[in-house]
Parts: structure tokens; sequence; C-alpha cells
């Protein structure tokens, strides 16, 4: 007799061993088709593995991210066998599923793959997927699975030796074997559609001293419709790549003489953060925050009172020396501790809290060269940061009104997609976390019952909370379904300690307040960065760098083209006239580029009538109107586009 | 036949040797009474030394920088021979004038010289001027002055074994005698007020290693109504001290912890410094200013290729190391680099130009602990920074427009008290300066015509131009009587190139353009000191961080002073209600230390009534009016205040 509990508490008898398939089939023959994958008491298991011992099943579909996983490592074996095939004498080395398909790294030895060899090897692929091969597991001793390799794969005899006798295992399907842990899905046949995506040099075991082996990007789908979509998504991608947009928008540049991961921004790209911090600003006001100034460095000494410079002092830009004293500075890696020192200058009375510190504070973190990408992983970048020091009592309202405040940016930003991730302590290790138990249940709650009354989509996850304080993070999905990491709200204990910070309590005692971190965007940079990738540059009117450009059909137009200018910046649109001397369509076409809003056309009829000509971007042309109306149609819409705070 | 040029031009014949004296005679007898002091052929001389060849004369009053100096000079001796007979067995080191006064410094054996003693020296100094004894200077052997010391003040010994024979002069006056240079004023009997100010130590020779000595701080005039206007000056002064302010009205402190001379910005100084920005901000975009945004740290390689760190780099912070990378970078000390690296992201047109980067930026510059001070001498701060870069032919206009940017900043900052120094080359030396003769000549003009179309009142130093460019600076006298440089504009042809800088000019070859470096405020924290200073923290109601602050009488009365609250707020008049549980009397009281530009008190009548009681700082009451009254008022006030630009 076996019990078998699924994930949603239910528990399945049955007489003897039985397979998770089988149990799948026991569940519904119409949800059994869809089964890809399996966990057994937490380790991933085949679907036609026997469960012998009573124990929980989880079993996936495509749609979860564990049946990708095992349909993209099933793929990568396949890919392996038509590779053996079409390049006879190739050794395999590894080939993992990775977050969008899969890859093997392969020795071809004289022979290489490119571009045009693509659809060979996505034909055979199919050819073999075709066959409904049965991934098939057997366990192996060391000294077979030597044998099976020796002189022929030195890369996998290598492998092998670092392994346990006890612990190999192959899989076969069809003609192909391959050395393998396991978590595939049941044939071959599931793999209707499979795309190469590129090949890329890479050293065996990851060191430049190695031979370079070959690897070999792929991904595949249940579905061609699948594959279309993905390709098509990764087409949308590239042109909403930021860099590329930062570029044609001249938002910002890199220049390797300043050094690289440190942007320079642009007018343009200056004027749409400091637009993106005064929204900031006005309501974080509203809010009852301050603004601070703080510098950009610190004494190597305020760092080891954080606490940071033991975490990361080594990997870390190196300490700043002086020439004349024996004084050591570090750029700031966040400005927490610059905060607390601000609310140190004089003492507090429990009727002055809370007291709310924000800061563009830009910070520097040194990542490696190879690691930095465009705006969203740099070296120098301003969090829209923010420090709440309040008394335990106050941590519920606060929490709920930093929620409302991230609430209040998404939805100004078209950001209507997202979800929020709860970290609370592992309650079986208390000694892992600072600060008492009853603070700690405070915290939780407050975010816990913000996250409720706020209505949020919230996922918990027990043991996640940073050793300092719990917190809650908010995943935001771009308008191409990909997932980003923006604000975060942490709770502290550990800084009001480290810093000494107190205030006087009704009881005339001293206590430590709580301390809040919060960042709605994150950083400026990233955040740019995912804007520009969300919105394919078009942002929201109220943000836009020109919300308007006009353009005279030739020279003779120029002084209306300004007297329209002077009536819209009067009323406050952003807007630039184009007075050159080129064709109406050449400037069209560049303004299309630069994705103005609204392009306003004004020649010898307009002139005359004293109207403009409004095209707008992405939508329906407006025709010919006089400009207060154009005026108030700009207005409305950027009414619209910003939502309410307080 | 001697022949004396005056400064004027003017030639004057003697039939034989004449003294500066008797030249001022020549001139007029009661000019001649005031003359202290003389430079003949630019070294100073007595104004008793016979003038032996032709030469030019300057002939200087107490009114003359170079008076003061011979006056304080002097006073040192007078000073030394006080000790001298007070403090028997003293030996003295060396006693020069300095910018307010002179100081001697002596070693006192075992004697203290402590505040009670002060009158006891001022009275002996007086005494011995009322003597009227000429300062007399004569020629001796080093043998002779050798013998003078030995054995009696080993400091002088010192000094005087560090002087060539043939150099070594003394001066007598009444039973003294110093080694001195000379320089001094025809008589002690021109010194008719004195006051002892401090006594601080200071090392032998500024070595920490040698002995400490007793430095003694004085100052003297030659009216006791100069003296005492003096002593009111320094009280005033020392009420006005920013550091003391600052904290007064908590607008910013500093922290052992984060470091020496690295302000942090509390919320009031924040805020100050915001709207100070966004003044500017407002100027500079009718200007046709672009802000952009630039890391605060760069590779070493820039600063190489702009030639700073071959200059500065040994004396700057040290460089900032990565830890696994082979990469250096320095802490900017200047925002000119990155701009230069922005303007060259792409190429231009000279219809494109002028282009003009502004950026508030900050930057980190060394200096030694003991120079720090307050907000005037930090070691981060931030700059009002902007650089144009203009074609030759566009100089003139553009340095008119920023000296009209200046002239509306000091207006609206109520500096109306200013003077420029426009510093040219050296035409005697052209190698000290590179950018070719004919570029000079445009830049040189284009300044001076500026400075006389604006109608500045200005002085040429020639000489004083930088190597890379002339330039104009703006002092500033603030309410005190104190001279402040404030506002620099310079014109660079180095940076362009360096940077390699270029523009298509309109006959299709490539040029270089020319650089404008600007700052009107020159830094942040050294304006907001300056004017904290000059104000006495009344800053002019638009800048003001609070306009008004509302007293209710008593709790009762919160509410109303809330809803007043509100009502200004609509009005964007920044105010705040302090409904703290305490007397009337001690709330007015910590508003005028707080100096709110207007007290508003709110009781029963005026909550019945519907209005308001208005109090004003250092002006007379408003009386009782309603709300809509005192908001028309204060707006007044506001537009009166900031001058209008463009």
């Amino acid at each position: 007799m076996i019990k078998i509990t699924l994930p949603d508490g239910t528990v399945r008898s049955f007489d003897k061993d039985v397979t998770p398939y089988e149990v799948a089939v026991d569940i519904s023959e119409g949800f059994a088709r869809n089964v890809i994958s399996a966990k057994f008491n937490d380790i991933i298991v085949e679907t036609t593995t026997p469960l012998t011992t009573d124990g929980s099943l989880t079993l996936y579909t495509w749609r979860d991210d564990a049946g990708k996983k095992a349909f993209w490592h099933s793929s990568a074996h396949v890919l392996a066998q038509a590779l053996e095939e079409l390049y006879p004498g190739v050794k395999l080395w590894v080939g993992p599923a990775i977050e969008n398909g899969f890859y093997y790294d392969v020795d071809l030895g004289d022979g290489v793959i490119s571009e045009k060899d693509f659809k060979t090897i996505e034909t055979k692929m199919i050819e073999i997927a075709r066959g409904k091969h049965d991934f098939k597991m057997r366990d192996v001793s060391k000294a077979e699975a030597l044998t099976y390799y020796k002189g022929k794969n030195d890369y996998k005899v290598d492998l092998i030796e670092g392994l346990e006798d006890g612990t190999i295992s192959f899989c076969d399907h069809s003609t192909f074997t391959d050395l393998c842990r396991g978590g595939h899905i049941p044939n071959t046949g599931i793999i209707k559609a499979v795309k190469i995506l590129s090949v890329a040099g890479a050293y065996y075991k990851g060191d430049e001293n190695n031979k370079q082996l070959t690897r070999v990007y792929g991904i595949s789908f249940p579905k061609q419709k699948e594959l279309t979509e993905y390709l098509h998504l990764l087409e949308e991608a590239k042109k909403r790549d930021h860099r590329k947009l930062g570029k044609e928008l001249e938002l910002f540049t890199f220049s390797p003489k300043v050094g690289q991961g440190l942007p320079l921004w642009l007018p343009k790209g200056a004027a749409l953060r400091e637009r993106l911090e005064n929204f900031l600003k006005t309501a974080q006001k509203k809010a009852g925050y301050e603004m601070v100034v703080s510098p950009h460095i610190g004494q190597k000494e305020l760092y080891v009172t954080s606490g940071h410079y033991a975490k990361y002092g080594e990997d870390s830009f190196q300490p700043i020396k002086t020439p004349k004293e024996d004084e050591e500075f570090l750029l700031k890696p966040m400005n927490c501790p610059h905060h607390c020192e601000i609310y140190n200058h004089k003492p507090y009375s429990y009727k002055e809290l809370p007291k709310r510190f924000a800061e563009f504070g830009t910070v520097y973190r040194y990542e490696q060269s190879g690691e930095l990408h465009g705006l969203t992983r740099v070296r120098g970048f301003t969090q829209d940061d923010a420090h709440i020091f309040c008394t335990p009592d106050q941590l519920d309202a606060e929490f709920k009104e930093v929620i409302d405040l991230v609430l209040y940016v998404f939805g100004s930003l078209g950001f209507e997609d997202f979800t929020a991730q709860v970290s609370l302590r592992d309650p079986d290790n208390p000694d892992k976390y600072i600060g008492d138990d009853e603070h700690w249940k405070k915290a939780e709650d407050a975010i816990l019952n913000a996250a409720i009354d706020k209505g949020l989509n919230y996922v918990v996850e027990t043991g996640e909370a940073a050793f300092y304080g719990p917190k809650l993070d908010f995943m935001v999905k771009d308008a191409l379904g990909r997932q980003w990491q923006l604000g975060t709200i942490q709770v502290d204990y550990t800084l009001p300690e480290r810093f000494d910070l107190t205030y006087k309590g009704s009881d005339n005692e001293m206590h430590r307040p709580v301390m809040i971190h919060r960042a709605p965007f994150g950083s400026m940079e990233r955040f740019i960065a995912i804007l520009l990738e969300h919105t394919g540059g078009n942002f929201p009117l109220w943000l836009m760098p020109d919300q308007a450009i006009i353009i005279s059909i030739s020279e003779k137009y120029e002084k209306y083209a300004e007297k329209v200018l002077n009536l819209l910046e009067n009323d406050e649109i952003r807007a630039l006239a184009d007075n050159r001397n080129e064709t109406v369509g050449k400037k069209i076409r560049e303004a299309e580029i630069q994705k103005f809003p609204y392009m306003i056309i004004v020649g010898e009829q307009e002139e005359k009538d004293n109207t403009i000509t409004v095209r707008q971007h992405g939508g329906e042309d407006i025709g010919t109107i006089d400009v207060e109306k154009f005026v108030n149609i700009v207005k409305d819409r950027v009414n619209k586009s910003l939502k309410t705070f307080k």
C-alpha cells in the first residue's frame, strides 16, 4: 500500500508501486496527457519512475517552470543526438536547460557550425522528435560508465571520474545515450517546434586556459504557434532594447574615457530623469517626506559601523586614501548610513516621528566589466531612496502609505500587471535573524496586513526575509510579458541598533526607532531602461521629453512655426520647431524615429487660417485645428495618464 | 637730476636724491601727511628711503592695502617691543602683517599670556606709539647680525644663518631693534588704536616636532573710531557666522563618522539648495542651457587627458582601484572633462552651436583637515556648473549673456555691491599661453567689450589670465563690507584641444569650438555660507525655507491653525503650524531665532472673525487681517525681490 500526497493536501492510495504518470491518470486522463515532469519528496523524477514509498508528489505540465525545464533539458538530448549524426566524431561535454531554452557544449574537432547550418540541425532534431522515443534512465556502475566513454570522449571521462560510484546514471532514447541525472519528459514526440538560436565559443570548464568548445543555443516548444510567438517577442525585444532606443532618442551615452558602466545623461535623458524625479518628489512631499542631501563618499569607519564593509568591502571599489592624512573613504554603495547620521544630528521625541528622509542618492557599486549591460547593470546609479524612522506602533500605517505611493508610481507609468512577494522569517531558524521576536511579529503582520488591505496580488516566501527584517518586493510584467523586479520596501532593525538611533517615548524612556528602506523606482537608471523596453520609447505623454515637434513646410513658414512654439510653451507644452532646410518627408521620418507624440505641420494654409495640422504618433491623425484646441487635447491626455495621489 | 614717474604717468624731476615723503610733499602737503608707505620700481621702500635713480613711484595711504600692510607690519614691531618690556627674557621669532592685523610668534619661556593680560599689552603699545619714534632701517653685515643675537635669541640666529651676507638689515625704533626687510610707516605716532585679539599656540617653523611658541594676534588703526567699527564688525560677523546660523536654522550638519568637510544637508537646508537650484535652472532654461547628468568618478585616464592629473593628482584624493580589474578611477574634482565627453558623443555642424551643458555637479577635492571651515572650505561641494561650446565668432554674444545671467543672480539675492576683475595675458610673455594669438585677442576683446557694454565696475589685471584663456571674476561685498569672490567666467582653448572637440564650419572644414566655463554661485555650499553671513539668515522672501509660522494660542485653536495653513499652502506659501502645548511666549521666542519672516498668531478672536494676526520679523507688525490680504502681501514682496530675467 503506497500513499501519495498531492500539493493540495489530498492523499491517494495505491495497492503497489505507482509511477507519477499513473497517479496523473488516476486524477484525470486529460490531465495525464499534459504531465511532462514530476517531483517526489523534493527530488525531480521521471514520469515513469516507480514510486515505492509513501511521499509527496508534484506533477508538472508545460505551464510550470519545472515542466519547461524538463522539456528543454530533454531537447538538449535531442540536439546532442542530431549533432552526433550530423557531425560524426563530435565530442559532447554538457547540455543544461537555461532560463529560455537550452544549450549543448561540444567539441567539433575541425568542424564549424554557422548560421547557415541551423536549419539542418533543426530539421534533424524534428525528425528525431517525431520518432516518439521514450527517455529511459538506467543506473550504471562507475566502471561501466568509464568503459563506455573511454577513448571516445575525454570530457565525459573527466566528468565521471569526479562522480561517486553508485550515483551514476545514463539516459537512453532512440540510438542515443548520455550521462545524465534525470528529469525528462516522457518521450521526444512532445517536442513539436525547435529553433537553433545562436552559437558561441565557451571554454571547457569555463576556464580560458582550456580548449574553446562550441556552445549551441536552442529553444523548443510543444506547439509551433508558441515558437512563432517567442520569435516575434525576441524581435520586438530587439527593437525595444533600451541601449538601441537610448541612442536613437539621444537619452544617454557611455564614454570609454569616463569608464564602463558609468552613464552620461544627454540633455533629453537628463530632462526625462528630472521629470520622473519631480513627479516622485511631488508625491513624496504630499506623503510627508523631507528631502536631504548627503555626499557620495563616507569614511570607511561609517561602513564598518553599518556592517557593509565586513560583508562587501573586498569586492567593492577600494578605499580612497588621502595624500597627507591617515584617512580612508569609500564611494557610498548605499545611502542608509548617511541618513542614519542625519537622523542622529539631534534628539527626538516620539511626537516628532515618523521622520521620512528622501534623497535621489547616487551610489557606486563595483561590477565586473563582463557583467555590465546598458542601464540595467551599471557601476553608478541613482536610487530614489528614502528611509522612514518610526516607532514600532507606526509601522503598520507607514507600510500602507508606502504601498500607496508605489501603486501610484506604477499606475502613472503604465505598469498595470504586477505581483508582490512578501519575504518572511524561517520560523524554524529564529537564530538567523536579529531583533526581538515581538518586533518581528509586528513587522511581518504589518506587511501582510498592508498587502491584504491594499488588495495586492502577493505570494509569501517563508525564509526569504533579510537577516535584518522582512520585506516586500514588487515584480512587474512589461508589455512583452517579461518580469522585472522593481520597487522594494524593507523593514530594518539592525541599522538603528548599529547607529544607536533613539527617541524618547511617551514613557520618558529611550527607545529604538524602526527603519523602513524603500525605493519605488529602484534606481533611475534601471527604471528608465525598463520603461524604455516596456513602452518602446512611447512614454506616457506627461513624461515625454518633447511632447510635440513643429515642422515647417519650408523656410517661409519659420516665423509662424516659432509663433506656434511660443504659444505652446506659454501653456507649458514641451515642443520644438524643426525649421531646417530639409524636405517635409525627411523631417517627418526623423520625427517618427524620435517618437514625438505629436507632429504639427505648418505651411501656407495654416499660417493664413491661424491653425495647425496635427499628426499623432501611433494613432489617428487629428487634422487641422487651432492651437487652443490642441493644447486642450494634450492637457486632457496628460491628466488621464497621471493617476491621482492623496 | 632724478626723474620720478607717478602711477598716473606724470613725471616729476628733482635736482638730487629725494625720498618718497619729499615727492609726496612736492605733490601736496596735505597728501604727504597721509602717505605711510611707498613702492619704488616694484620694491616696497620706506617713506624716508633716498631714491637715487630714475624710476616709478607709488605712494600709499591707509586706504591702500599696501598702506595697511606697512601699518600693521610696523605695529608688530611695537607689539614686540611691548612684549620685551613686559616679559623680560622673551625671545622673538617672526611677526608679519596678515589680512586683518598682525601677529608675533614669541617664546615666553615659562611665561603665559592670557586674555586678562591683553589690556596691559595694549596700554604699553599705545604708550610706545605716543613716543612718535621714527622707524629707521640700517644695513648690517651677517657677522654683526649674528653677534647681536648670539646667546640671546637662537631663533633669530637660525634665521640669519639662512640669509646671504649683504642682504641683511635691522630696523630700529625707540629702544627696540629687530631683524627686518623694511616696509614701515614713518613713525609710531600714527598708530592711535590697538587691540590684542587672541593668543594661540604655533609650532616653531610650523613643524609639530618643534617647540610650541605663543602667537599673539593684534590689530591697529590710525583712529580710535576705526577700531570701534572693526570690533563691532567682528561681533556682527560672529553672530552671522554661517556655522552658527546653519545649526540654529537646521540647515546642515557634519558627522565625524561620515567625515570632516563633507556636509550633510538637513531638510530645511536641502530645500533651500533646491530652491536656489530651481531659480537658476529656470533662468538657464530661458538662456538656452540644457541640463546633463554625469557620474562622480571618471577613469584616471580622463584626467590624464585633461591635464588635471599631472597638475593635481598627487595632492588629491588618491585613485580608486577595483578588486578584479586593472582599472583606476578618481573622484571628479571638476565637471569639465565629463562635459567634453558628452559634447563628443556625436558630430556637430556650426549651425548646432552654441551647445550649453549645465549640471549641478558635485565634485570632491582634498583639503587638509586643518584648512576646513564650515561650508566655505569643504572636501565635497556642488558647482552650479555649465560649459558653453561655441564658435570663436559667438564668443562675444555668449559672454554678454553669461554676464546678464550673473547679474540677475546677484540682483535677486541682494548682492548690490560688486566689482569685476578681468584677467588678461601678459603681453611680454606670449609663450606662457596656449592657443593662437588671433583667438586670444578675440577672447580678450569679447570680455572687455562685455564688461563695458554691461556697465560693470571692473579692473583689468594684466598677466593674471590662466594659461588656457582669459577670465572675468566677480567680487561681491557683503553686508559687513567683507569681499568674497563669487561667480567666475573663463574662456578655455585647451580642453577643446585635449579632448579633440570639433564642429563642421560653414566652409565644410572641421574646427575647434571655444569653451566657456561659468558658475554664477561658484558652489552651492560656499554661496549659501556667504548668503547666510550676508543676510544673517534673513534670506530674500522667495528663498526662505519657511515663509511663515502659524502659532496657535492654545490647543483649542489647533484646528483653525490647520485651516489657515491649508489656505496658505493652496496659494503656494510655505508655512508650518506650531501647535505644541507650549506658551505663546516660548513659541514666539523660538520662531524669532528661526527667523520666520512672518509669525501668524491665531486665537479666539481670529477664529471668530476668520482673520489672522501677523508679526513681521525685523519689521513693523502688520496687525489683524484676513488670509487673502496676507497672501497678497507675501506675493508682492516675493515679486519685488526676484529680479526679471529675459
